[in-house]
């Protein structure tokens, strides 16, 4: 029997097939996987109709089931995200920084492939397309372990990517699954040093934090959003309710939506209401500090609990601060440095704001959701770092390189 | 009693004073270091004269005590060092990418400090000054670790530092030792979650396996290197003597000298005896394969044992290879990714034993000596990185970087 290791073994052994090769076969690995995702369409809804079948008997809940449906249409608009990925630039090889040095050496660094990307990750099936389109374009193999909720999809959808590398010449085993090991294929790829690069967890707070506790690989810490937004003194009435509404209502249960309004003492009374209005219409829940609740009567109280909370969901903590001062200082302590948006009119905040706040990404009048790979123009992404080291914020192509150093010499020797 | 955990939550909390100053304010702090240095000189040299008084009561190495002792001429070098830095770009501020996206966001990508950057190292203490000033011209902070045999010299250098630090109007508390809480000072670095944004380890393989094991902070991992010379076939003789000595002779016991020497068999007879005749005139024991033993009667049998050591000494392991294939798949299996060289007439191996091994830094007719910050140009480093996330060989100014997003909107929700 084929052991976790065993395929670990493999995708390392095959991943110099990927690095090696030219961009050319890089874009037409991706041409194939678009062109075998439209031609085994049926294959691959009859696969995730298995998925979906276990998941009414698991009694999944909707949301669920609807994050791992794949049809005609969804698998029609990842194929067309993937030819998107190809139009791209090509990185690898880039010269990043290169100079001559007093003793006529030349050094040059270059960008390269990572090598073996891990991914451990839940539910969506799109998410397993999405991590080896990048991975592919960057010249990275990848191990993969996505969730048993998924499993049938992402094996169709595994077998597919293998194809579409056999077809372009390189080597089918750059991409492998482990999903057929359980729990079991998480906690070796933890472990996995020399084989598996680089490891990211994409998922729930639980997942994150026993990769980050567990590995002893290098682990790329992503998608943890206790996510600000202030509104200072100055703030636009419409902007307000309108960023407040977007980020906090058009999709919940992701990373980038708003969890904590800060608002200005002096802005409460022209804009706090308002807000709170709109929001509530929408199902919102206030958990709100004093003031908000003397405003606001079917605000709940806030706890100190809440504002360290990702409700994921329709929830807002409300507090009223005296100023710039305190808002940052509730940042600084309760961020998980994912994204920080402040809604103001004078510049001298926005910029306190921007330089000031320590997070992946600082927003001025803007909806935090637009923190994406798909948003910045990276083509998909493969998450969200909310770590300082190697990758911050969106994760593209870029963030899945190194580099190395090549150095040209005639015989120097060090003096 | 002030605790590790209460030194480090010091250092964090003075972190935004370096991370928000001016370059100005960072090159003043960096002049005062390298005036204090020399006004301290002897303050500075009677510390030292006690860790070298423990350590020939502790009957340390000769050569552990030479790594240890400071001198006025060492001390004016290393003032001399400081003045370079600040000669070097300030990369903090500096705009990497910048768009504005179809909605009319303009998204810019910044360089920002890490933050708070640990480092646990041994021995020598101008590390202590080295990495302090290249944290410093970064607008980082840091908490330091450094071994026991340097403790008093380290002590008076932390203050100078912290001293440097408060005459440019900066945070004293922005640099810290725990040299007194001993390995115990070392465990909470490891764990110090929020505290510590990336943790160093600089010193032997124990070090940093201990470090890259027990960790919960991001770590880079430096300095392993069983670094490899190939001589190709059509290698010059001149260089291969002078480059095989350089890399062995010249400083054996840091991370950048070779141990391993990989030879064409066509180019044995041709080269080989002068190499090995150049090396034992110079005291190097030869762990030769047969055919290095049937050649040159003083080699010592070379064991599965010697392709993997890093001998630190004048130890030299030995191997005739069959061709470049044989060398790389070799490299592929030994090394630690530091740095290979390769020294050849043919451009088409030179290429390819570019593009295809993988290691921090790969040459071609040079002694592998060169990978080092200061040969690079970076004024001083930190460590050579043998990992590929975030940072890859040595470490300078760059490496201590991070970057966040800054988003400029007027109002934009995602539709």
């Amino acid at each position: 029997m084929i052991t976790a290791h065993d395929k670990m073994t493999l995708v390392k052994r095959a991943s110099s097939s990927l690095a090696n090769a030219t961009s050319a076969q890089r874009t037409q690995a991706l041409l194939n996987v678009s062109k075998l995702l439209l031609e085994r369409t049926d294959e691959i809804i009859a696969a995730n109709k298995i998925d979906l079948d276990r998941g009414v008997t698991a009694e999944m809940t909707k949301s669920t089931q609807d994050r791992i449906r794949l049809d005609a249409a969804r698998i029609s608009a990842i194929a067309d995200s993937v030819v998107k990925v190809t139009t791209l630039p090509d990185v690898i090889g880039d010269v990043i920084r290169g100079m001559t040095l007093p003793n006529g050496l030349q050094i040059s660094q270059v960008r390269v492939p990572l090598g073996v990307i891990g991914v451990i990750y839940e539910a969506r099936p799109n998410v397993t397309i999405d991590i080896a389109v990048l991975a592919i374009k960057s010249g990275n193999s990848v191990v993969l372990r996505g969730g048993r909720d998924a499993q049938s999809s992402n094996e169709v959808l595994v077998r597919l990517l293998q194809d579409a590398l056999a077809l372009a010449g390189l080597s089918a085993d750059s991409v492998h699954t482990l999903d057929e090991f359980g729990r079991e294929g998480a906690q070796e790829m933890m472990t996995a040093v020399g084989l598996i690069d680089v490891l990211i967890p994409r998922g729930g707070p639980g997942l994150i934090k026993s990769v980050v506790e567990e590995s002893t690989v290098p682990v790329i810490q992503t998608g943890d959003g206790v996510v600000h937004i202030f509104v200072d003194e100055t703030a636009r009435l419409d902007w307000s309710v309108e960023i407040l509404h977007n980020a906090k209502v058009q999709r919940p249960s992701v990373c980038n939506a708003v969890e904590t309004l800060l608002i200005h003492e002096k802005a409460v009374d022209r804009i706090l209401p308002a807000i709170l209005q709109n929001l509530s219409e929408a199902n919102v829940v206030i958990h709100g500090d004093a003031k908000t609740q003397e405003l606001f009567e079917a605000a709940v109280a806030a706890t100190e609990e809440d504002w360290h909370k990702e409700y994921h969901d329709l929830d807002l903590a409300v507090r009223v601060v005296a100023n710039l001062d305190e808002a940052l200082a509730h940042i600084a302590k309760y961020s998980t440095k994912h994204t920080e948006s402040i809604i103001t009119e004078r510049i001298e905040n926005a910029e306190r704001f921007l330089a000031e706040v320590d997070a992946s990404t600082v927003m001025v009048n803007a909806s935090t959701r637009f923190t994406d790979g798909g948003e910045f123009g990276f083509g998909a992404e493969v998450g969200i770092s909310t770590q300082k080291l190697h990758a911050r914020g969106p994760m593209g192509i870029l963030e899945l390189t190194s580099t190395k150093w090549l150095v040209r010499g005639a015989g120097q020797t060090r003096a």
